[in-house]
């Protein structure tokens, strides 16, 4: 096994989860995996082409719409298709239904950035070829889509033709009664326009109510004794390719396809045919070239290397792959919960960025990291909007949900209830600042959102009649019990932002005072505030069960029944889809780590005694039915010295989409999973923290691996990690020297 | 004043109010207060006419729909229009827009069950006329709507031609982003067929989804001189009445029009024709005759008499009335939260029934109490399914609201959620079965339902580990809190259930052995289950804040912040039209009456003192933006001797329809409220209670009242209590002497 490919050689089975897997991205374009030709109509396929940030927004029906509930959902789009080429030998069509296919295989290597499909084909006449196709979405042009195809004529000599197509006939999915999958109108995009211009086809597409305008435009290259003719039509155009096809000779066709956007430019059609043109210089190698020299230092920064565990290694790399392909390097997008592989979740951005995938950019490639933060300052008008429309007088309240920046969640029990989003988004913007020392973010976009933020955490708690600070009425991670009071995680974590967010205006306002002065200014911000949120932080109410020595999830988590398990049948898991809301509600049943994350985020607020009895406790009714579930649990299980349950948690997490544990892969990668199996590594068996400002390491190796090696940026220096069973060496690859602690020694690295 | 009648002078103002007002019925059909013909176009006007338990269904869309949502909204239908009649007099158009008005009068008979109004109408060519128009639904023939009309021409002599349509092309009202009136398909009814027949016409029309057909004929009556002309068109049918006019010669018209549907009726058509021709053998007088000779029955057993107060005579009579229109009569039909006035709550049954308007028909008129819990058995098969929707093993689950049987709650945090619904319909059936003796109808379906719904509630609830049962996750009637655990009502009416249905089934078993083991085979229920629920209720948790001696309305109540009222200004109410749910849910405010109307039903489970404790409490956190708080409040007020808010909360509750107190009576008249203002008087200033089978008076006249009078079924005796300013004299009418209660007292009736 190779483990910086993902292979496949059975094209009939599974097509649909496989588009998933094969998809191509760079973090603005996302094509799905599906055959260039197609397949016959019995086979299910979502053949996807996404755009980061690119939606269309509807309105939502609510049988019973209240006060504040949001007006519009929002969707990202599937949009123009330019996947499309049929190819015709001496009049037969090249299909894999046809014919007989002698050898199949496809794959994707993570470090060219490449999906290859190989096909040896013998048409129903007899005739044989050998098809290439390669696919490539550059992370250096980021418009650009190209797919590369090699044919090769093996008995015979003859005619072929190819129809290379752009279709601007699209639509997204539909699947009614899973709450996890798209809902909105299938067919958003309108074809205004479609041009051909020197071989060029264009087709300009819009949306009917988000009022954005994709346009793609395509081009070919092909051998020059071929000939092309092109008909447009109403809603695509074809690119007709003709020519010899001489036995033993190959010949290179490259399809070229540009997408821009109103979203990033202005003259979005001048700009296609401008990138257009540009590209059409230089051939396929010429940008594979450019994607592995990318990928090359991506990796470098990046790569897990996991010696004795192939299956691990694998699947980490591809885990990371797919995260880079699917984050957004603009300040317009973010990392939606299946990337842009797939239209599950309707393309939202979640907490999941901030938690689950944040950290993994942040110690591999801060500037990455900087941007998804960035993304939350573009959309805080947005937060500062729904702050008022929640009723709250002062602050920023993110959205649950999310595209544009509107909040979008329909069912605000497990949505707009979540109100953690903001101190997750605040724990992300602490750990970028304690990480990367970046001033001139905080003092440019960082510290006016803590403000925000933790003026709304102020403005929803309340201090009891006991003097202490309490917040009622949200939902904790867990939305197998959604309502509640005084959830432990979102309590910690808001302590979190109270604990620290004076101590860092403070360490600023050292050397920049008058930037500061200038955001007081802006929000009205007094640094009064700052005493009141040290107060609150101070007085923090978290739930505790002295007797019992355990967290209780919320202030009545443990006066409800525990879960029937024994008598619950495997058919119906998860159980969101087989039970009522309330039936979930009224029992002791986790769909994910709650209390166990806020442990993890926050150690240092309990103590490990009783971090144990929390694990031990909340593993036994907890359904890992959400996919961010079990990395958490693997982490933490590493911490208190469970390993072999660690691993297998890892294992999981690791291979959740390559293996489709869940069953869902088919509608999109998740995206916060593969961050967690990162973490799984990193902060699991390397068990790496941040603590104070302080990076440390706890290791415990999973005994069937020969070493672990992982590169980590953290202040300005990249130190690489070495494990081996019993050993951890750190290197100090480039930076200043300094001091680290491991199982609490402290040493200094040089 | 004339306390008998509802008078109004002023046709140019709140005409859609006044719809509401005048409106008549008989609890089968309903016919708003319009003019006949018409007003211009920008007078608002809600022109309805609906048939009880007449409805149409459509699915639910939901943003996010989750496991056990339910699938259809049922809404109330406005059907085939019959109201209409244009006039014209020497080809002027009569019109109150034309013209002038020289004399405008309208009442609402109570005692008659007649709207009347009375028109002296100069034409714009300066002929005079005047109209009386008189508007019937008939207590004894269900389905007929009769108006007559009395022309007499003032000042001159001419010709009149009158226009009488039945008219098929309706449509419901749709008022977006208020929760409290329907969102349905505004148009759902389609005319199948429009047919003439012997100077009768006659619309059949059906809905799209529920499959349901209503037909509706209509004939005339007229002077023998007048010529009639019929014109049939695609949704409607003219009938065109001409003739002279002679200058001081009364004409009368007669409009007959009949309602079946096919809920009633297999062959609806032939029943209308068979009962269009029947009622068309008398004349408007006989009818009315009849109305008043039911009116009079009715009057005797359901007067209120008050004495001093002109204002709340009329009230209460006018509420007592509405009460008698609205109440369905058969199996298929319950009584709406609107009644038949209006489309609010898209005519929906919810508790309001049981717990506001079931105690005056109880004590009044026990066959139609009878009939609004058949209803509750008829739809019982429903109950047992949506149990089991929502992942109960055993038992039936009442739908929050509903026409039809199924849950059409679309918001389940303050729809499903309501499980008090069963033990509120619990509650009602161990009344009746308390106050009349009828051991048939136990035997016929109380005791099944009984047990169906205990059942459920043994299953939704636990055994806490101290031992106390406890129900999770439920909604209490106060809708400004939801999704809590031990709500104190519903935990306090469960309890009465599992206390009482061991009794109750131990009862009658003495006589009827072989009916309830009929009824144990059928359902499969096991006596031992009775030992179950005992065990419940004698262990049931009744949250109580011992340091404080108050009753939290649920576990979490007190802890939450209260609501800051002061700085809530005047225009924010009712708080849900203006604030989130969340925002709602994390204070301490109530909609309505929740532990108070606890106490209330069930006195006997806490002490007085405490009982007073809460009443101070709630009152100051209540906003009585539900129209169900304020009788509950003057209810207990008088209990606990605070006799000024006593009488200004029933001023609230009795006049809140004919003053438009709540500003939304143009959207149907509050039921629910009408029960309470009869509850206000009865249990709150006659301080009646019946407790463990026992009838018992603590009365407390207002102040400016001189004496009070009504009249009380119990166990099968009528008696008359007069109240004076000191007195109370109760006086058996009918059937033998029976020991009562009063002030503490045992007294002997007879």
């Amino acid at each position: 096994m190779n483990s910086w490919i993902l292979k496949d050689s059975n094209y009939k089975e599974s097509y649909q989860l496989k588009e998933t897997l094969f998809s191509v991205a760079n973090g603005y374009l996302g094509v799905r995996g599906s055959f260039e030709e197609g397949l016959n109509k019995e086979i299910l396929t979502v053949r996807g082409t996404y755009i980061n940030g690119f939606y269309e927004k509807e309105e939502i029906i609510y049988g019973e719409k209240l006060h504040g509930f949001p007006n519009n959902s929002e969707s990202i789009l599937n949009v123009i298709d330019t996947q499309g080429i049929k190819i015709r030998i001496n009049e037969e069509e090249f299909s894999l239904d046809k014919g007989e296919v002698l050898s199949f295989e496809r794959e994707l290597n993570f470090k060219k950035g490449i999906a290859t499909r190989k096909v040896h084909w013998r048409s129903p006449k007899g005739n044989e070829i050998h098809i290439e196709f390669k696919r490539l979405i550059s992370f250096i042009q980021k418009e650009l889509f190209l797919i590369q195809m090699e044919v090769e004529a093996l008995n015979f000599d003859g005619v072929i033709e190819i129809v290379s197509k752009i279709d601007g006939d699209v639509s997204n999915i539909i699947v009614e009664e899973d709450p996890r999958v798209g809902s909105a109108n299938a067919k958003a995009l309108k074809v205004i326009n479609v041009k051909q211009e020197n071989n060029c086809s264009f087709i300009e597409a819009k949306t009917k109510n988000s009022n954005l305008i994709v346009v793609s435009g395509i081009a070919h290259k092909y051998p020059k004794e071929f000939i092309e003719s092109i008909l447009t039509e109403q809603k695509n155009s074809n690119h007709f390719i003709k020519g010899s096809l001489l036995q033993g000779k190959k010949n290179i066709f490259t399809k070229y396809a540009v997408y821009t956007d109103t979203i990033r430019y202005k003259n979005e059609i001048s700009k296609n045919v401008e990138i257009l043109n540009s590209v059409l210089t230089y051939d396929f190698n010429h940008f594979a070239f450019l994607q592995e020299e990318y990928l090359n230092d991506f990796w470098k920064s990046s790569n897990i290397e996991i010696n004795g565990d192939e299956k691990m290694q694998q699947a980490i790399r591809f885990n990371i792959f797919h995260l880079l392909q699917s984050t957004g390097k603009d300040q317009w997008s973010n990392i939606s919960a299946k990337g842009l592989s797939g239209e599950g979740y309707e393309g939202h951005y979640f907490w999941d960025t901030e938690i689950y995938i944040f950290p993994f950019f942040l110690f591999t490639n801060p500037n990455l990291a900087k941007n998804l933060l960035n993304y939350r300052y573009t959309i805080l008008d947005y937060a500062r909007k729904r702050a008022k429309q929640m009723g709250h007088t002062t602050g920023a309240l993110y959205p649950w949900r999310t595209i544009s920046g509107n909040e979008c969640s329909p069912f605000f029990p497990a949505g707009t209830a979540q109100y953690h989003i903001n101190v997750d988004i605040a724990y992300s913007i602490i750990q970028y600042f304690e990480v990367t020392e970046d001033i001139g973010f905080m003092i440019e976009k960082g510290m006016e959102m803590l403000a925000e933020m933790a003026r709304l955490m102020y403005h929803i708690g309340h201090f009891r009649n006991d003097g202490k600070f309490c917040i009622d009425a949200v939902t904790g991670p867990d939305e197998y019990t959604c309502i509640v009071n005084n959830n432990y995680y979102t309590n910690v974590l808001t302590k979190n932002l109270f604990d620290k967010i004076g101590a860092i205006w403070n360490s600023i306002k050292e050397t920049h005072k008058g930037e500061l002065e200038k955001i007081s200014n802006k929000i009205k911000f007094n640094e009064e505030e700052l005493i009141n949120f040290e107060k609150a932080g101070n007085k923090m109410y978290l739930p505790f069960d002295k007797e019992r020595k355990l967290h209780p999830q919320d202030d009545s988590f443990f006066n409800k029944k525990v879960w029937d398990f024994e008598n619950t049948p495997k058919e119906n898991y998860p159980l969101l889809l087989n039970y009522h809301p309330l039936t979930l509600y009224r029992h002791q049943v986790c769909k994910q780590a709650d209390t166990i994350l806020g442990h993890f985020l926050l150690e240092g607020e309990t103590e490990l005694e009783f971090i144990k009895n929390d694990y031990n406790y909340y593993e036994k009714i907890t359904t890992h039915d959400s996919s961010l579930s079990t990395c958490i649990f693997s982490i933490m299980a590493n911490r208190i010295g469970k390993y072999k349950e660690a691993y297998d948690y890892f294992m999981n997490t690791s291979r959740l989409d390559i293996d489709n544990l869940h069953h869902n892969t088919e509608n999109g990668i998740h995206t916060a999973c593969m961050g967690g199996s990162w973490m799984s590594i990193v902060f699991g068996f390397a068990g790496m923290r941040v603590i104070n400002g302080e990076l440390s390491f706890r290791p415990n190796l999973p005994k069937n691996w020969e070493s672990l090696n992982f590169r980590i940026n953290f202040k300005n220096r990249v130190l690489n990690c070495n494990l081996e069973t019993n050993t951890i060496e750190i290197k100090l690859i480039d930076g200043q020297p300094l001091k680290i602690c491991v199982n609490n020694n402290l040493i200094e690295v040089n």
